[in-house]
């Protein structure tokens, strides 16, 4: 016996279509929704729905397993069936995480999580603690980002199906790996999104920038909440993931008392208590509001952490002289002290790119409530070539980032091949229908062309070159710069997993000390010290003898006579001994 | 002297016209100002601006006199001039205000501010402390509610003009009556607006029911937010108002982590304190979010009080039985109970209106932050014939809607003629040229044929006659049952003033006792007891003997064997003596 259930206030009939039999179904209940217990019906039976007169059925908006696409029927999936084997697993704290961002797609050759599967061993090597997919969710054609899922409970065929995401959990969780899942409830992709036939889960009234906004605060809305957090809860608790990372909150229009990401809060929190193991939800913002991740009996929103753009753009602007698009906001080494001192650098302040003032202060938070990079698949993949750090500033500034990022007061968060310097790009791709790909590949070209790229330039993203240069080469890692640089993110990792002082996030624990002129910076936090030169002249720091250099990013680097000396794009980290 | 300044970040030239002569002016700065100082000008001038190869001049956005109505040229206005003698003048706090809402074009046959000005002492012997002025700023036509106004710093034409607001507040102040204004920021009216010509007020990816979405978190909102501000700011200095009333806050889109609401009480405060006169912010809401009201330094967006629309239906859904439109979620008196002792009824739960979940509990805040009423010029003018409750209800009714209205424990307010049972109406009434007239005429129509009205039953909009006949006729306020109404609202109004526990507003103050079956409603009130038979058979009520009848509805109420017997449709008001 399976029971079919589907949300469709606007409905006059419902039907569903079951192993082929068409079924009407009865309702509208109150609230609009039609249900039918179907005797023959369960795991592995395909389904559609019929609306009104309908002949075409429609894939349900909840269905957990589309084995055929996001355009093919539903398939009933069953949810205990898997034998998890990681119940003893318990993830750390976000404040003592180190986060490593991956696209499914991109990461192996095969692009599935069970070839997913095969490199758990090295993250877990290498000293990550969270692994973080990029989203799951099916999408229309067989590769792209992600971000334009359109079955968000389904998991996406060519990675796997819902099974696979199960086998990678728990491997992951065998490995002592949390996995955070990245989930986008601010639109639904432009193909292959059915939820409009169903009922109000958008409104014509706001748009983003991807579509009509999800309908948070219009009438339907309290099924249209229901349905993202179930979504959130389900894979929290059938998949065994251990937090979200919620896309872009900005594209949210929700002016409800109770805002969509606290309700959230509210059930994960719930949740949590109901499992007893720590789930953490992590928002994508760039609006600079230090609300978000405020706690909730603080009136706050309550997640738990949020991306923090403004560090990396310091950051990035320093190390690779950007000052196109949004960098133009950035530039100064004040900046980047500012971000690691206090979290936000535009606090109130006016943006000239965004020609408004922008954000808030956070300086009273922890900043473990924030996390540092400086590579994410947007920061990456967003720029025209898709480009890495390394290939654009130089290994050795590369190297720099590095240390700021993972010695700094955020969590830290690596991009998939970082840590190696891969020589692959991130680059957007995407696999629509003809006429989509027509617009999508149009549309980057066009957007590039405003910071004068030709469009013969830009990767087209609707090639599927474009998806396979952006996969990992493995064997690189191994050759002698790249194993450098490996190198230098393990010792990195290591150090800051064994330094308390490193692990404190608490606000005032770090302190910065700067010259605009002189290019250089020194990062204080408790007893860690982390002196670095940008000039292009050998520069000297005052550093008492009983300090011990404990990693450099050069040979030879060494304290004499209480001097600190550093060639240009050099950084060390140093301690005072505890004698 | 005259210093011309325009905002229009995107236009390639601009000129001012100024008594004839076309002048270029120099700009943009950064911020995307120009400015040009003209020796020949000053007080009286017209001018507008010629915008990039523009033949014709436009209005200036913040002219401040628009004498031939707002597509005309705007006129330099002497903002010093006028001879002030209202200097001793403070406004009471509002916790203990009389709110009275008047129209200027209705208020009066003439329709203008002076005319009003005759009619203070009326107001002022009625108990009134504060004027509430519907919107003035200069909208397109001769006649209006004023909530499409276009010249938000313009005082309409038709009502005298800015040297006749002053006038008028000069005048209520030496009458001892505060002043406060209501004010329309979340858009500009459909005809007349020429603000798109100068810059981005308004974004295209959100509308609100009224048009476009004025701009306060996208590129340019610094202006738009100074643009608003601005004009609140001048409302309070220049012209001595009191307070605003600020329109549809529900309509604002602003994801800035500093509200444009907290924006503007952030500069409201700073005003207060350099002018040493209290003001007060009051919101429109309709999101039952205390989030509004809650102070600044508590995490709210610092508004004084908000208007109170669940107080209002759950209070007319008892008295008419009206169950249409968003009526449908009121009519038990247990929610009539619940807005009287914890302000919001929905504060989180469903609502079938809205066909979502509605508000947040506000139970926490001082009563005072909400304005209550049974009449306002929304609540009437929009049902389809603007009748008001005694005609709907009966005068008894209408009686016992004033006393639980003034003796409740929200800050009280009244709709013009509300207080002498006027026979007028309050209709929706405009003046659009014939085009956009048509538009409204039929909207208007056919918003109401889901009702079930017919076409020709809806007084149109656009007919002259709507609008006279929404006059008070003030000859009727002597006539017997109108005269004995006022009488009832002057009794109710000097209770109020004289009894201490009527002014707490104190979360927990107010306890109602009510039986839905049964048809009775006591409210508690420190010792003040308000006992309402709402049944079909006299109901009587154990009251000690020592109590006293202070009030009531009907003569010959009185307290017999401990009993408070009231007939059907009876309110009384009673006291324990303090012997």
């Amino acid at each position: 016996m399976h029971r079919f259930e589907i949300w469709a206030p606007n409905a006059r009939a419902m039907a569903v279509m079951a192993d082929g039999a068409t079924l009407p179904m009865p309702g509208p209940d109150e609230r609009g929704w039609w249900r039918l217990d179907v005797q023959n019906a369960g795991p592995g039976t395909d389904y559609g729905f019929l609306i009104d007169d309908d002949k075409h059925p429609y894939p349900d908006p909840r269905s957990e397993w589309q084995p055929n696409g996001v355009h093919g029927l539903s398939r009933v999936y069953d949810r205990d069936a898997f034998c998890w084997t990681d119940e003893s697993i318990q993830a750390r704290p976000l404040g003592s995480a180190i986060v490593y961002e991956l696209h499914v797609g991109t990461f192996t050759p095969q692009g599935t999580l069970d070839a997913a599967v095969e490199r758990l061993d090295y993250l877990a090597g290498l000293g990550i603690t969270h692994v973080e997919l990029m989203p799951v969710a099916a999408f229309a054609g067989n590769h792209g980002w992600g971000y334009d899922g359109v079955a968000l409970y389904a998991v996406h065929k060519p990675y796997g199906g819902p099974d696979a995401l199960k086998r990678f959990v728990n491997a992951a969780h065998r490995h002592g790996l949390a996995v955070l899942l990245d989930v986008v409830y601010n639109h639904f992709g432009p193909v292959g999104n059915y939820t409009g036939k169903f009922g109000p889960y958008t409104v014509d009234a706001h748009h983003t920038p991807w579509g009509g906004a999800v309908n948070l605060e219009s009438a339907g809305a309290f099924e249209v909440r229901r349905f993202f957090c179930d979504n959130a809860l389900m894979w929290l608790r059938d998949f065994h993931l251990d937090g979200l990372r919620i896309d872009a909150v900005h594209a949210f229009v929700d002016r409800s008392p109770i805002h969509f990401l606290e309700q959230l809060a509210i059930e994960v929190d719930m949740l949590e208590a109901a499992l007893a193991r720590p789930l953490v939800l992590i928002a994508e913002s760039n609006l600079n509001d230090p609300h978000y991740v405020t706690p909730r009996e603080a009136g706050g929103l309550g997640m738990g952490a949020q991306w923090s753009d403004d560090f990396h753009h310091a950051l990035f602007a320093v190390l690779t002289g950007a000052r196109e698009g949004y960098y133009q906001d950035f530039g100064a080494l004040g900046q980047l002290a500012k971000a690691l001192e206090q979290t936000f650098v535009y606090d109130g302040m006016y943006s000239r790119y965004r020609q408004r003032v922008h954000g808030r202060p956070a300086r009273h938070l922890s900043q473990h409530r924030f996390l540092g990079y400086i590579q994410d698949h947007d920061q990456v993949g967003n720029r025209a070539m898709g480009d890495r750090v390394g290939q654009i500033a130089g290994l050795e500034r590369a190297k720099i980032a590095a240390a700021i990022v993972l010695l700094g007061p955020f969590v830290p968060m690596i991009f998939q091949g970082e840590e190696w310097a891969c020589s692959s790009p991130f680059q957007y791709f995407a696999d629509h229908e003809p006429e989509m790909a027509k617009l999508v590949s149009e549309g980057r070209r066009t957007e590039f062309a405003a910071f004068g790229w030709k469009p013969e330039e830009i990767p087209d993203p609707e090639d599927r070159e474009t998806f396979l240069r952006s996969k990992l080469n493995w064997d690189e890692a191994a050759q002698p710069r790249h194993a450098e640089m490996l190198e230098w993110y393990r010792n990195l990792i290591r150090l800051r997993k064994t330094t308390p002082a490193l692990n404190n996030g608490d606000p005032g624990n770090t302190r910065v000390d700067f010259d605009e002129d002189g290019k250089w910076l020194c990062i204080e936090r408790g007893p860690v010290m982390t002196c670095c030169n940008l000039g292009s002249k050998t520069c000297s720091f005052p550093v008492p003898n009983e300090f011990r250099v404990l990693l450099a990013s050069r040979d030879g680097v060494r304290i004499e006579s209480e001097m600190l000396t550093l060639q240009p794009d050099t950084i060390a980290v140093v301690e005072a001994s505890l004698l």
